[in-house]
């Protein structure tokens, strides 16, 4: 196997998921009367993706709002914002966060976790304004990999009202990358939601993409026991129970807000 | 039938809800092995009896969050939010979110609708700042009338981990306040999500609480068609159809967000 292709994860056939997710786009948009999307555009390969996607079925009828918190988001992620829309052929936005950030921290006790996850929730907040104002569906980067893991701020960049790229785990996500001719520099760049400084994804799962899908490919989509996706993966039994575990933990993030049966009513 | 009383909910044993609710708050809070609740008060009827219920089981592991916008929200509401802080016996601390909103207004197009979900939304930011600083789980407000009629903002306050108000319509609520001891004053109020200036619930709903409950309680709980929701309420049919075109229209304010089938992985 490969060690860039998930263990067996065998739809590569860019082509035709990247038409399945423009007609779902279309598709949405009508049901919904929408005048069109909004986007937040990082500077990473997910929202990559997405631009490209919207611009290949609905480019003028998107919108991507680069929001840096210029205070610690590197100058070349805006760049690479820039760059992406240009590319995708879609209108932009910038938008820094920065000012509203400190407003927000200056009420509260410093907390870097905290103001990490405050960061997605402000970039929401400003793209549900848009989509308010100007009647757009709200599209969110998540991907299979970090939904799966938890690996997103709950009702910050988990807060959509479509998420167009949540059957493909991160390793599609790459590959769509190159279908759709996203800049390599892009492609290669260490995969960082820029929360804090020095904030990168890998190091934070504790594990490799490739490591992540491959677990999940096998214990989520083909139901596999642990001692068979270790044997199928190769990978150290530990390494298994942590993505195993990393996404059990993390299931209360996925769930709706949920109350008592109280018989009432 | 009592005008004060929706058609037929018969459960308004109050003392066996909370005791419900109660257990329910506990167990989750072991659950999720979280330090506590955090919980906004807005000095209206529904945060006031979410308080009171956390003031019966953890009082000292309860923190409320008053937080106006000090440019439309009245003073009123905000010494309310102190007074039921104080009567419920919970701490609490009060956020003035209006430099914030401005911050985030100097860099979007007025919008006097989107600025008022805006303010949902960042509310519920400073709630999830608490939550991440301090281990605390975020408890919603949303009662069965207003989340069924979509009235909230999505990821504003439709954000929230646990929903402990979700099975009680709102005339229920409005019964629990009373045997909770809320004030006479609090109970009687206008509904008003203070989301703009002299925003009402009841004129932005289009009709009256006594009616969207017998309503919805006959056509979601009962599962009446619409003759005969209008034969057992005795309210003119264009206002059933009102409520019930409200209830389907917000559908998707209900909906987690939702991605193509790709076949993908």
């Amino acid at each position: 196997m490969s060690p860039d292709i998930p263990y067996e994860i065998t739809d590569r056939d860019y082509a035709g998921i990247a038409q399945k997710v423009g007609e779902f786009l279309l598709q949405e948009m009508e049901k919904s009367s929408a005048k069109g999307f909004v986007l937040g555009l990082s500077g990473g390969i997910d929202s990559a993706v997405l631009a490209c996607m919207c611009g290949r079925v609905a480019s003028d009828r998107t919108l991507a709002v680069i929001m840096p918190d210029s205070d610690i988001t590197p100058n070349t992620e805006t760049a690479d914002g820039i760059r992406i829309a240009g590319l995708a052929g879609i209108d932009h936005r910038i938008i820094d966060i920065r000012h509203i950030i400190r407003q927000c921290l200056q009420q509260v006790k410093p907390d870097s976790r905290a103001a990490g996850n405050l960061r997605a929730r402000i970039r929401s907040d400003m793209l549900y304004y848009h989509a308010n104002a100007e009647n757009r569906l709200v599209l969110g980067s998540s991907n299979k990999s970090e939904y799966l893991m938890g690996y997103f701020t709950k009702f910050g960049d988990g807060a959509a009202d479509l998420t167009p790229l949540i059957s493909l785990y991160k390793l599609q996500v790459r590959g769509m990358a190159g279908f759709l001719g996203v800049p390599q520099d892009i492609i290669a760049k260490k995969s960082s939601p820029h929360l804090w400084e020095n904030h990168y994804a890998e190091d934070e799962l504790g594990a490799t993409y490739e490591q992540i899908d491959s677990v999940l490919y096998c214990i989520h989509d083909r139901k596999m026991s642990v001692p068979d996706a270790v044997h199928a993966t190769g990978l150290d039994e530990t390494l298994v129970e942590h993505i195993l575990c990393t996404s059990r933990n993390t299931a209360h993030k996925r769930m709706a807000p949920r109350g008592p049966g109280t018989g009432a009513a």
